[in-house]
């Protein structure tokens, strides 16, 4: 075993980068009908033009614009009609002076046409002319070749969390299959004698199992791929052979429970066995979640988080670490954040980077108020209230009542 | 067909929430392990305590908190080791005066016990007996019964979202299935002879079907279920018989195109003889989004929504009607909106209600900067940068630069 030092935060973000960079990067290909919520794995350029003709934003005439210059509903202008042009196909005439040729919204323009004139400002002969009642602009109403986007710009960039507009844009493309980052496969195992699952009577001491839920719902939240969850009694013996099987079918195994002083000491040796690099950090000066312990297993390209046994503790941890990583490693922009005024003062806590979860409520001025919901760490409840958390880093005394504070969201 | 009459966006909410009201609230029930983003279809009471008994919260001695009174690194307390006790057991003891139990984190505090001493401040010595070196003040690192949430208490809403935190309190509540409302099941049938799918080859005047997958993805973020998704060419007969077919397996079928005057008018007469209580709203006053057509469909219970052509206009009608009567059918608070500075004027549109797309960026004092994505609502690509967007009332002017404004997010 490595010498057990307590990290910082960051220190534990900087092993935990240098083991993901020694990982390959696998992506996948995911059709546009399921690619929701993926995050796109190399920058996307327009393979053309978008549009890649000429288009007609209204009904109306496609008209050389110089032709109805001073048209007006006393004065109007008299053009012939040449071609009724259909949605989806091509012109088969060129407009000269005095032509025009109806055009619905969406079809194509004809050669020679500068400007659409809406139908609305028209009156329609029978002998095949129409009078224009209004003046138009060159490229009034016609959106141009490119004005969408230009053939080899970039359309997406590696990171880009593929939501509603960027699978428009790609279907718009033509890029029906894109690469993504497959998602992290994660092992959950939570251990504790005393452990029941959600749906078993209780006896006497037991808890119920509430880690591996939690931990399944937040990975679920990440997109990430839970490839297994159990729930194993305190055996040293049992933790061994499921952290072996774990690691060769995962990215990431994630211990909980051992907040108790001599189980955290186990899950540590075992871990630090298990793993051909070992544990390479034990404990982390971070509120709340010290008990956290990090392995890293070369051979099999696999991290070890030994989180900590109370809820609130473990999905913190889970947060700051896996989360960040994730957003780290796939190259996402940060994630937009809340900002608001504290209501109280927020004590922080020296030598430790603090994390405290917080309400926030629309205040008179349309600004949030940021409320900490103090409670203990084993209480999940706390968490139900909050819609986010404040970060306190462990330089920081804490907050004065009234500051103005970033509010980061859970799974984001 | 009844009166066409251009609705307000106040107007065309109410008459769908008429609709939905006579329509069935279909629940279903999911385990936890997939739980996530679900909404919760009742209130959620605690059946038991949580915890159901004391717990500690350290690794230490629960003792009789009057017996340390005093006690200090100097002048140590003596206590008598009558048990260990073990996580998940009962304890088989009472503490009396001069007697102590080990209890580790989570395990079960003895009757008698008023507060838990941590091991640190304590020693050990072999004949059963420890030194106690701290004061502790009753109920010190122990949580009492129902501390985490009251037998009987309401743990969570209906309505509410469920996340993480929401997961973790159902599972320490022995909740493993919970009745959620049935996502909404919808049809997509995008219409136009000069679509093409995303994936085949363009000709000249044909144009790749945006619609139909950016409604699905922004289903998708929706959590409702797309039952089905076509795309057909213009064509009356066609068109019937895909909605006669549509009503009968969704809730709400969405046609897109038809921006064109004949076309629009072509859904509209079809969708109101194919609906039994016919076409409701034929036109919104709504900036993009004025070609749109709602029908109902009682006998199937069925809404019919024809959306614009453009793209933009058409995810903008499907956020401002479907996202918001979803969040309305299911009891859910409104979501966190951001709040920020107009960086330039926003004109309105008197008499209609005006949706624009903006971008979020971080200002010098750490308060947003909303800046409005302008673009011609048949460009997707416009959207591609949209943090948000912002609602301008139908009685609003505009906005003057600097003015404090709401962001709305799409899909929630």
């Amino acid at each position: 075993m490595n010498l057990l030092t307590v990290d910082t935060l960051e220190e534990a973000r900087e092993k935990l980068i240098s083991c993901v960079k020694t990982l390959p990067c696998p992506t996948e290909s995911v059709t546009l009908d399921r690619a929701v919520h993926r995050v796109l794995a190399t920058d996307v350029v327009a393979q053309d033009n978008i549009p890649h003709f000429r288009r007609s934003t209204v009904d109306g005439y496609a008209v050389i614009a110089s032709d109805t210059q001073g048209a007006s509903e006393s004065i109007p202008t008299f053009l012939t009609v040449v071609e009724e042009i259909h949605i989806g196909k091509q012109p088969t005439k060129t407009i000269v002076s005095g032509e025009c040729a109806y055009v619905p919204t969406g079809g194509m323009i004809p050669s020679g046409a500068t400007a659409m004139v809406m139908v609305e400002y028209t009156e329609q002969f029978h002998d095949g002319e129409i009078a224009v009642y209004q003046s138009v602009a060159e490229g009034s109403s016609i959106v141009l070749v490119g004005e969408d986007a230009k053939i080899n710009t970039v359309l997406l960039t590696k990171g880009t969390i593929l939501k509603t507009a960027q699978v428009g844009v790609l279907a718009a493309a033509g890029i029906w299959s894109v690469p993504v980052y497959r998602p992290w496969r994660i092992s959950i195992l939570s251990t504790g004698d005393e452990l029941v699952h959600p749906s078993d009577t209780l006896e006497s001491a037991q808890v119920r199992d509430v880690n591996t839920w939690a931990l399944n719902a937040l990975a679920s939240q990440c997109q990430f791929q839970v490839t297994s969850h159990q729930t194993i009694p305190d055996h040293a013996e049992l933790l061994r052979q499921e952290l072996e099987h774990a690691k060769e079918e995962s990215d990431f195994v994630l211990t909980s429970g051992g907040s108790s002083q001599g189980k955290a000491d186990l899950t540590c040796q075992i871990m630090d066995e298990v793993c051909d690099h070992g544990v390479m950090t034990h404990g982390l000066s971070l509120k709340p979640g010290k008990p956290t312990i990090l392995a890293f297993d070369e051979r099999s390209k696999t991290i070890m988080v030994g989180l900590p046994g109370h809820p609130v503790a473990s999905l913190m941890v889970f947060q700051s670490l896996l989360v960040w990583l994730w957003k780290e490693y796939t190259h996402q922009p940060p994630a937009k954040s809340f900002w608001g005024f504290t209501t109280t003062n927020i004590p922080g806590a020296p030598g430790k980077t603090t994390l405290i979860p917080v309400k926030l409520q629309l205040g008179q001025e349309h600004q949030y108020e940021v409320t900490p919901i103090f409670g203990k760490s084993g209480l999940i409840n706390t968490l139900v209230d909050a819609d986010g958390y404040v970060m306190l880093d462990r330089n920081q005394e804490g907050l004065q009542k009234g500051a103005w504070v970033e509010v980061h969201l859970f799974g984001v």
